[in-house]
C-alpha cells in the first residue's frame, strides 16, 4: 500500500486524472485549469468547486462563521474570474455536526449570501447534511464567458509579460498572526486575554475576508486587454507560475524586487523573523490574478492601477526561476499542500 | 440557541433559502428541485450536487470503496435524469484522511469512472484535500436538456396519473441486511464468520450499486411522453410525493396495492418483521423516477415495461394520502433525514 504522503498532492491528482479522455462534445476543458469549460452555444459555461474541511482549511477558534461563509464563496468566484468569466450561480453543500446551532448555520450562510450579493451571484442549490465529524463546506460555482474570452493557463508565449494584481503574502502573514495569538490565548489562564491586532488589520482581512478581483477583470475588459494566460493565486505565486509554465510549455523569469508586497506583510514577516520573499512566493490564499500579456502591451499595462509587471515568459529550456536582488537565479518550486505529511 | 434537531432538515433548508431572490437572467430554477436550471441559449444547463460523509451516508465496514464511488456518481446522474436531462460533466471533490492509501483512493475513483463510462459523463474537475476527520465526497453534476424538455416538480395537475419506475424499498431492506450482518460480525469472535447474503443479491445491489434510470428517460422520449412533473426517489416515495404536491399546489391519492415491490424486499421485510409498505414509502435510496402524466396517456403508459401507475393527482384541498388495501386513507408524512436527532 502506498501512503498518500509519500507521493503528495499533485502526483495523486495526476494519478487519479491523467487517463481521462473527454467524450462529450460540450466538454471543452477538463481537469487542470481554474475551472472547467463547457460549451453551451454562444456562451461557454465555467464551473469550479472547492471543498473546505474543519481542521484543514479553517480553525473555528479564530475564524468567525460569517467570514468562513464569505471566504468559501469568494474563493470560488476567484476561480471563475481567473478564466476571464463572470460567476453567476452557486451551489452550497454543508455538513453540520450536532454542536452547531441553527443560528450558527445562519451565520455561515449570511456570509455566503453577503458575498453573493456583492458579486451578483445566485445561490441555486446545494445539499444539507448532518455530520458526525467536523464542519464541511463544499461550494460549486457556475459562471459564464463569451466563447472568445475564456482565458486558460495554457496560452502564455515566450516574451509575454507576467503580471500580478494587488500584493502577495498578506493572507499568509495574517494566518501566522492568528495562529500565534491563538497559541498565546490557549496557554493563558487570564480570561481577559485580548489578542493584539493593532495596525495588522490589512493582513487579517486578507486572511479572513479575501476578495476576488472582479475589478481587475473589469479593468482589463474596459481597456480591451485579454491576457494570453491567467489563473488566480491560491497556492502561492511560485506554484502558480509553474502551473502556467507547464500548461503553456514555457519557462519564466520573475524579479524578486518587483513582487508587490504590502508594508504590513513586510513588517509582520520581520516580527516573525521569516523570509519575506518566501512568504510572498509560497504563502498562498492571495486570490490575486496572475496573468500574461503580449510584450507590446507594456505601455498600456504600466498605467493600470493595481497591476504589476513582475517578469516575463521565456522558452521552456530556460526553466522557471526567480531573479534575486543581487542577480542570482533560483529555480522555482511548487509546494501544493503538505497536509498529508506526517508531523 | 436553537438546536438543529429541534427544527429538522426541511425547516432548516427553508430558513436558509426562503429569502433568496434570483437576479441573474440565466438563473431559471433555483433551490427546490432535483437540479438547478441555468439558461444557456438553445439548451438549458442542469446542475446538482451531493455531499457524502463517512458515518452519515456510508459505513466503510460494509461499503466497498469502488461501490461507494460508483454510487456517489450515480445518485447525481439520477438528479439530472429526474429533470428529463442528460448528465454530461462531473466535478469530484474528496477529503481523504491519512488512514487511506493511494490504492484505496484509486478504488473510489475507479467506481466513479466506471459510472461515468456507463452513463457517458466526463469528469472535468474537482478538489482534492486532506481530511483530519472522515472520508468526504462531494460530487457536482452538470447536465443538459432542450429548453422545452426540462421537467420540474411543479407541473402536476389534478387528474394526472402518478407513475413510478422499477420497484421500491429494496435499497432500504438491503441496508437493514448489511447492518444486521455487520452487527453479528462485530459480536463474533469467529474470524471465519461469513455474512449470509444468499438469495439477497438484488436488495444488496440496490443498496450498494444503484443505477440511475437513464433507460426510463429514453423510453419516455422514444414514446414522445413528456411528464408534467418528475423527481427521483431518494428520500422515500412518501416524502417525494409531498414535494411534488407542494411544488405543484395539488393533492394526491396513491394505492397501497399498486406500489411495486420486489419479492426479495417483501421476504426480507417479513424476516425482519417490518411493515413492508412503510419500507417502500419511507425507505429511500431507490433512485427510481416518480412522475406524473396526463390521464389520457394511460393507454400508452400501461404497456411500457418498468413503469407503474400508482395513483392520481387531486385538487389541493384533498391533501396527500395513501389508500390502503381495505380502502382507508392515511395522510402521507415527509420524513427527510433524522440524522440530527439525538439518539
Amino acid at each position: 500500500m502506498t501512503e498518500i504522503s509519500s507521493i503528495g498532492e499533485f502526483a495523486l491528482i495526476k494519478q487519479l486524472t491523467e487517463h481521462i479522455k473527454l467524450k462529450n462534445p460540450s466538454s471543452i476543458q477538463g481537469v487542470g485549469d481554474d475551472a472547467a469549460v463547457i460549451d453551451a452555444g454562444d456562451k461557454q459555461i465555467l464551473t469550479t468547486t472547492d471543498l473546505l474541511l474543519e481542521g484543514i482549511h479553517f480553525d473555528l477558534m479564530y475564524v468567525p462563521l460569517k467570514h468562513l461563509g464569505y471566504k468559501a464563496a469568494v474563493v470560488n468566484f476567484s476561480d471563475i474570474y481567473a478564466m476571464n468569466g463572470k460567476p453567476t450561480q452557486l451551489l452550497v453543500s454543508i455538513g453540520i455536526s450536532n454542536r452547531f446551532s441553527v443560528e450558527q448555520v445562519d451565520e455561515i450562510y449570511a456570509g455566503i449570501y453577503l458575498a453573493c450579493e456583492k458579486y451578483g451571484v445566485d445561490v441555486v442549490g446545494g445539499d444539507t447534511s448532518a455530520s458526525v465529524t467536523g464542519l464541511t463546506l463544499s461550494l460549486t460555482c457556475i459562471g459564464e464567458a463569451d466563447k472568445d474570452k475564456v482565458t486558460l493557463r495554457s496560452g502564455a508565449k515566450p516574451n509575454d509579460l507576467i503580471c500580478v494584481s494587488g500584493d502577495l503574502g498578506a493572507a499568509y502573514m495574517g494566518l501566522q498572526l492568528l495562529e500565534r495569538e491563538n497559541t498565546i490565548f490557549k496557554s493563558q489562564k487570564d480570561a481577559d486575554f485580548q489578542p493584539d491586532f493593532a495596525s495588522k488589520e490589512y493582513i487579517l482581512e486578507r486572511q479572513l475576508k479575501p476578495e476576488a478581483r472582479k475589478d481587475i477583470i473589469e479593468l482589463l475588459a474596459k481597456n480591451k486587454l485579454q491576457p494570453t494566460a491567467m489563473m488566480d493565486v491560491s497556492d502561492g505565486l511560485s506554484s502558480e507560475l509553474m502551473h502556467i509554465c507547464k500548461a503553456s510549455g514555457v519557462g519564466c523569469r520573475v524579479y524578486e524586487d518587483k513582487i508587490p508586497i504590502d508594508y504590513q506583510t513586510a513588517s509582520m514577516a520581520e516580527e516573525f523573523n521569516m523570509n519575506l520573499v518566501t512568504a510572498a512566493l509560497n504563502g498562498g490564499e492571495d486570490y490575486e490574478l496572475l496573468f500574461t500579456v503580449p510584450l507590446e502591451w507594456h505601455d498600456k499595462i504600466k498605467d493600470l492601477e493595481g497591476i504589476h509587471e513582475i517578469g516575463y515568459i521565456t522558452s521552456p529550456d530556460l526553466g522557471a526561476a526567480l531573479v534575486t536582488r543581487d542577480g542570482q537565479e533560483i529555480t522555482l518550486k511548487a509546494q501544493g499542500w503538505v497536509a498529508f505529511d506526517k508531523k
